[in-house]
């Protein structure tokens, strides 16, 4: 085994992933939890994470690369943003100091859009663009990050330039769970429709407007004609995904059209969905981007 | 005291109200309560009308008109519904019979446009239209009737010609208490920041696509230039009725403008909706409406 040159850690709302790493980039060890910041906010964020590091013995000196919600003001210690227009090369530079620690341990900021007219922020999503788009990126890139907060991303040269999110995500969650419609989808939790999503997908697009017509359509569908509770669910996961799509896909759309960062089910449906209205989309896995962006951040602050 | 001639029953999902009128529309007595659909399904629902009838004295054989969710398949006695083209006075022909019962009790069927590309059901507004367009309704109308479950109906010549639901009301209400806007509304329950629910109302209907963001932006505003929560709650409130308006309003708007059916705090919001987007409205009082409505159709059932 080849020794460890830093450990790189995901600290998100509600997970937690360590990786032991070495100074070529291989994974030597690797942990998970759920240990995110919500969680660890009551344990305390040095237990938790000296745990992990015992579980995977790491050397006492070893350095630690953190991003995510750990870095928020409700976290562990601020790390703020760098301000839009962003160089991705801007954030490890920024990479705030956990005072009072034996080992170094460093949190990178977010990125803020100070825009009156249009405020955003992302954490996080700043080291997945980091490892998806590396260092030294080139040309126009329109990235499309779905996930609770979908984060719809314009980087040119190398520079993060606007960026909006959207709350897709969590829209279906609430929707889902809480409203009228969690009757209508009632049992179908793993079940899945490619029709009746695709279709949802294309009336969103065609009548954004719409949206909140087009969800209760899902209910009334059912009363009026029978579908299926997996159908139901499908048409509000595509109308959400729609009105996502005809907001991210309004603009200039790069030639080689859009970088999707996504993992798991979210991947597959957002492919679904860019499929649906021929959309030409590379697939970025998002676990193995931030993983990449921690990677190459480390190495700029620790090993060259 | 003049003699009262029938009962009218407003039985909606989670309220109850119940006038006692005489031959001449005049209002004798009237009972408001909780025990809408949901409680009553519960407790019985002949035992909760006996109650409100002993109180205000109805005597034993004084007909009973019900409109509204009493009438839905998980209701009292299932009223079904008219299908669209419904003329209004078809509504009246087609009141479901409470069997098994001493008095004459009749509730109102609903509306169904049995579509398959644009399903939708109403039950309870039908008699609102009723009373606010009345059963010789002329020329066309297009009418918003603003609530949890939001219609917008094209009446013609006295016939509900096509009609559409919006969820505007529960999306509010879901994505206030369980989403992360939570947090950014907190304490704003009964605050009103007029200007920043114009701004997000004109911004919505510029760019519905972008409600999503729209939405969140509510919250970065807040974490970036540290917005009041009424702030953020009005423009959350803002940004689902102007995504509501601009599919309102995305067809043809008569001449006279929008015949708008609400009542107290809702009413108040769709006017400065409107008035945000110089569309002309004629406010009708909800309550009002579907009194009268229950009254003509009463009238023209047991009093002509």
């Amino acid at each position: 085994m080849t020794e460890p040159a830093y450990v790189a850690v995901d600290w998100g709302t509600s997970s937690f992933r360590l990786w032991l790493i070495d100074r070529t980039g291989k994974v030597l060890a690797e942990r998970r939890s759920d240990e995110g910041m919500l969680a660890a906010a009551q344990t305390g964020f040095p237990a938790v994470l000296q745990a992990h590091l015992a579980a995977v013995e790491a050397p006492i000196h070893l350095p630690v690369l953190v991003c995510g919600m750990a870095g928020a003001k409700t976290g562990w210690v601020e790390a703020g943003y760098v301000d839009t227009p962003a160089p991705l090369s801007s954030i490890l530079k920024q990479a705030a100091r956990v005072p009072g620690e034996a080992r170094e341990i460093r949190i990178l900021p977010g990125i803020a859009q100070r825009d009156t007219k249009a405020p955003d922020v992302m954490r996080g999503e700043e080291t997945q663009l980091l490892g998806a788009l590396g260092l030294d990126a080139v040309g126009e890139a329109l990235v499309c990050m779905p996930g609770t907060h979908s984060k719809w991303v314009r980087v040119k040269g190398g520079i993060v330039e606007r960026f909006s999110t959207f709350m897709t995500g969590e829209l279906f969650s609430v929707i889902s769970r809480e409203s009228i419609l969690s009757l209508a989808v009632a049992g179908a939790e793993e079940a899945e429709d490619v029709a009746s999503f695709k279709a949802a997908v294309k009336a969103a697009y065609a009548a954004p407007a719409f949206a909140a017509n087009l969800l209760f359509g899902a209910r009334s569908r059912q009363l009026l004609f029978g579908g299926t509770p997996a159908a139901a669910r499908e048409t509000l996961s595509g109308t959400l995904i729609g009105v996502e799509l005809a907001a991210g896909l309004s603009g200039t759309v790069p030639q080689a059209g859009i970088e999707l960062i996504a993992s798991g089910r979210l991947a597959m449906l957002y492919r679904l969905a860019f499929e649906a209205l021929s959309v030409a989309v590379t697939p970025n896995d998002a676990e193995e981007a931030v993983r990449r962006g921690l990677s190459i951040a480390a190495a700029a602050i620790w090993t060259k």
